[in-house]
C-alpha cells in the first residue's frame, strides 16, 4: 500500500487515514453508522470495515459504545487500528475473515452489527485496477454468508443494520426474513422522485414484528444538482456534517 | 353461497356478481390488472382470479388479450364464469388448486401471469367468518409455491406480476429472485409520507436486468382522508374509473 490522505468525516469530527489509490469511504459507510441506534454502555460489531469509517463515525456519536471491527485485508485493518488511535475511539480492530472469524470475535455477541458489505459480486465486474479496492467493492462472500455471521454474532434483541445497493435487496431480504424478524427497509432517495440507489435494511434478533418499507429518504434537494458548495438535505446535512443520528 | 351483489368496476365499463358476505374485491386486483403491460393477441394467466375482477378488468383495457383464470373455489370459479358472460370478455376460468393444475393450465404457457394471493397465511390469523372470505385471505399455499408456478407458467420474456402487502415482501422477493429476472418493485403509497402498505412486484422470466424499486405511486392525496366524494390522486382515478394502464 502506497500513498495515503488523510480525510475528513462529520466536519472534521472524525479524521481518516485511507490510501489515495485503493477503495475510499464515502458517504456511505456515515449512513451506516447514523442509522445504528446505540446507547452508551452498548457494543456493535462491524464486518468488514476496512480502514474504519463507519465504526469512528459510531464511537464519535455515541461515547461510551466499545466498537469492534473485522477486517480482511491487513493493510486496511493496520489504517484502521492507527484511526482508532488517532482519533482516541474505543475501536478495537481484527485482521480476518467472516467466514473464518477470529476466536476473540466467534466467542461474542454484540449488542449492534453493522455492514457495507462490497456491493458487486466478484465474478461478475471487471475488477478494478487497485487489488485492494477491487476486494472492496467485489468481494467473494456470497451476501447470505455475511448476513448469517452477523446474526450470529449479534445478541438477543439486538440489531443487525446493513448499506446495500438497491439491486441486491432481493438477495439480503431473503437471506435476513429467516435469520431475523422486525426487518425495516429505508430506502435513500438520491433526488426527489428518482429511484433508490442505496438502502439501508435493519433487523432485529428474535424480532417479531412484520417488514416494513420506510418513506425514502432524501438526499439531494432539488432536481439537479447545483454548481459548486454542497448539496444535501438538511437531515443528510445534519447526518454528515454534524454527526446526527440517522432516524430509522 | 348465498346474497349476491353486482358492483361496478373501471367507472361500471366491468360488472362483477360476488357474494355479500364472502371475499369482496376491492381496489388491489384493478390495480393489479392495470400494471399488466400486455397486447392485442398476446395470452394471459390469473392465479386465483376469484370472481374475476383482475381478469375482466384487463380484457376490458386489452381487447385481443386471451385471458385464463384459475381459482380454487367452485363457486367463486362459476361466479367468474358469469362475470365472463355478462361482460363479454374473452375469460376462460378452470376450477382448480395450482398445487395441481389442471391439465388446460399445466400444459400451456402464458405471456403475462397474475395474481394477488392471499395476504395473510391461513395459520398466522383468526379466520374471517365466511369460510370462503378466509380462504381468499389466508391461503395455505405459500407464496413460494405461487411463484413457482406461475414462473413455470410464463412464457420466455414473458412477465409475472403480483400485487401483495408489504409485510410479505421478503417472501415473494425471496421466491422471485432465484426463478425470474429484471424484477420491479413499486409501493403504493397510501398518502404522502407514509409507508406503503401495498405493493406491486413484477419479473419477467429470463429477464436480464438487476432489481429495481420504483418511486412509490401515491394513491390518496393530501394527508388526511376527506369526508364524502372521492379521494384518489389523479393518476389512481385514471386507473380506478377510466381504466387506465398503470405506468409501471
Amino acid at each position: 500500500m502506497t500513498e495515503l490522505s488523510c480525510n475528513d468525516f462529520l466536519g472534521g469530527k472524525v479524521r481518516v487515514w485511507q490510501p489515495v489509490n485503493g477503495y475510499r469511504a464515502g458517504l456511505d459507510p456515515v449512513l451506516l453508522a447514523a442509522s445504528v441506534q446505540a446507547k452508551p454502555g452498548q457494543s456493535a460489531l462491524e464486518l468488514g470495515c476496512g480502514v474504519g469509517v463507519a465504526s469512528l463515525c459510531l464511537a464519535w456519536r455515541v461515547p461510551g459504545v466499545a466498537v469492534t471491527g473485522l477486517e480482511l485485508q491487513p493493510e486496511y485493518a493496520d489504517l484502521a487500528r492507527r484511526n482508532a488511535v488517532e482519533n482516541g475511539a474505543d475501536f478495537t480492530v481484527h485482521t480476518g475473515d467472516l467466514r473464518a472469524l477470529p476466536e476473540a470475535v466467534r466467542q461474542r455477541q454484540f449488542d449492534h452489527v453493522l455492514a457495507n458489505p462490497p456491493y458487486f459480486l466478484r465474478d461478475a465486474g471487471t475488477g478494478a485496477a487497485d487489488p485492494g479496492r477491487d476486494l472492496a467493492l467485489g468481494g467473494d462472500t456470497p451476501l447470505a454468508t455475511w448476513v448469517e455471521v452477523a446474526a450470529k454474532r449479534c445478541a438477543p434483541r439486538g440489531t443487525v443494520t446493513f448499506i446495500q445497493r438497491v439491486e441486491r435487496v432481493p438477495e439480503l431480504l431473503s437471506a435476513m426474513y429467516t435469520r431475523l424478524g422486525s426487518i425495516e427497509l429505508l430506502p435513500l432517495i438520491p433526488r426527489e422522485g428518482r429511484p433508490p440507489q442505496l438502502v439501508l435494511i435493519r433487523g432485529r434478533k428474535n424480532g417479531r414484528a412484520p417488514f416494513r418499507m420506510l418513506p425514502g429518504l432524501l438526499v439531494h434537494p432539488g432536481e439537479n444538482h447545483r454548481d459548486g458548495g454542497e448539496d444535501y438535505t438538511p437531515e443528510l446535512r445534519a447526518v454528515q456534517r454534524d454527526g446526527a443520528a440517522l432516524p430509522f
